[in-house]
């Protein structure tokens, strides 16, 4: 079946290591992905690449292969490619988010997309930049920007996930997630609190405002749900209880 | 100098292979960082190490080296723990984004920050989890999850680069801001919690650990400072106050 993730695939030009080729298979896979497509890799098959796909054989085993750049990305209506920054091609330079919300809206509205990564140790040549559409930069330190190319492909293929995960749920909205306290929750907690402070003595002549400012403060940044709001209660709760012991046995 | 990001620190427990090591330090050397730390690594030095660091070899050189993930962390404020999901351990869960967004505030603020990564096969045992204050998960797909050590490390790094350079681009705003608590300080104020629970008798039976879980997870969301931490133990001392006198009164 056709999916949207279908639709995107990674490309490598000219891997010049096989383990390269593996690892790049498993950054895909965990993240979702699954078309890895070759053009004249320099060694392919080979006992690295299988060795560094791990779990990630079948994308490796699936790899498609092509002879040229041009043939891997004939039927692809939106081609990126991976360049470290100040190339002499004048393309649109994308950040990976941008450029991976971008590939994510294209493979959801059919088009196939292609994201294109060079050789390791030239990048990508100027005749195959011509064939992208723009160019994406990781922005690594200036003062050394080699990322490995399967560091690259994770760094790419997880901002793809992240895109994907987010145009899913921008679908089905209704995060499950905490149910927050509500506003009466949280001010009979506090209401609690400010007098469980005056039972066990806390105060001592001081003005108990600055204490209670600083709690809620401290409470409300921490975003209690209303299950904690219970839990706090019941420690108050048998807090006061003792409290109200003490005061007794002291008499 | 210390810098912001000198206080950001990659630890490394217990790596099998010492290729991933030298890929992690040529990921944090892209990624504008310094500073590794290795927990009992298998085997380091080793020529794999040398080799997948390429121009990173000043970053390994310089790779701390510790006997314990606690000795590794013992002068952090804030602790992240990159895990798989669905882990026994009840850690509030980050993604890498809120993770970064959240480490390089508190590095920001003079914090010394670590993010921890734990064996190949295994990953971080639930005692090293236990000194994390938040654990970080990298989004893959459940069909097959298991991202490659140095690659998890890349994901990671690549976000501590966006968000410093997004801090960086807010502006120098020199945040004055609050200095969080020390891991120190807020083991102390726990290790008060559970006893005073036990001295106001709230567990009544019930087993202690699942209440202090989900306490530690509570306050731990708040980035307590120090202040706070001092504030919310001297109310736990009147409230043990308290208890001592309402047991003897009860007598």
């Amino acid at each position: 079946m056709e999916t949207s993730a279908s639709r995107l695939r990674i490309v490598l030009v000219g891997t010049q290591h096989p383990g390269n080729i593996g690892s790049s298979a498993r950054a895909l896979k965990t993240m979702g992905l699954s078309r890895l497509a070759l053009v004249a890799p320099e060694r392919f098959p080979h006992a690295d690449a299988d060795a560094m796909a791990a779990g990630a054989g079948d994308v490796l085993a699936s790899a498609e292969r092509h002879a040229t750049l041009a043939e891997a990305v004939a039927d692809c209506r939106l081609v990126l490619g991976c360049t470290a920054r100040d190339r002499r091609v004048a393309l649109e330079p994308l950040a990976p988010r941008e450029a991976a919300a971008r590939a994510v809206e294209a493979a959801g509205s059919g088009a196939a997309v292609a994201i294109v990564f060079g050789p390791e140790r030239t990048g990508l040549s100027n005749e195959d930049l011509h064939l992208c559409h723009a160019a994406v930069h990781i922005p690594a330190d200036p003062a050394y920007s080699s990322l490995n190319l399967a560091a690259a492909v994770q760094v790419l293929t997880y901002e793809l996930r992240l895109a994907s995960l987010a145009a899913e749920s921008a679908g089905d909205g209704a995060e499950l997630g905490r149910s927050l306290a509500s506003h009466a929750e949280l001010e009979g907690f506090f209401g609690q609190l400010a007098q469980t402070l005056d039972e066990i003595d806390f105060h001592k002549g001081r003005a108990p405002d600055s204490a209670m400012r600083k709690l809620r403060r401290l409470y409300l940044r921490a975003g209690l749900d209303a299950k904690e709001v219970r839990l706090l209660r019941g420690i108050l709760a048998d807090a006061q209880r003792m409290a109200s012991l003490g005061r007794s046995g002291s008499r």
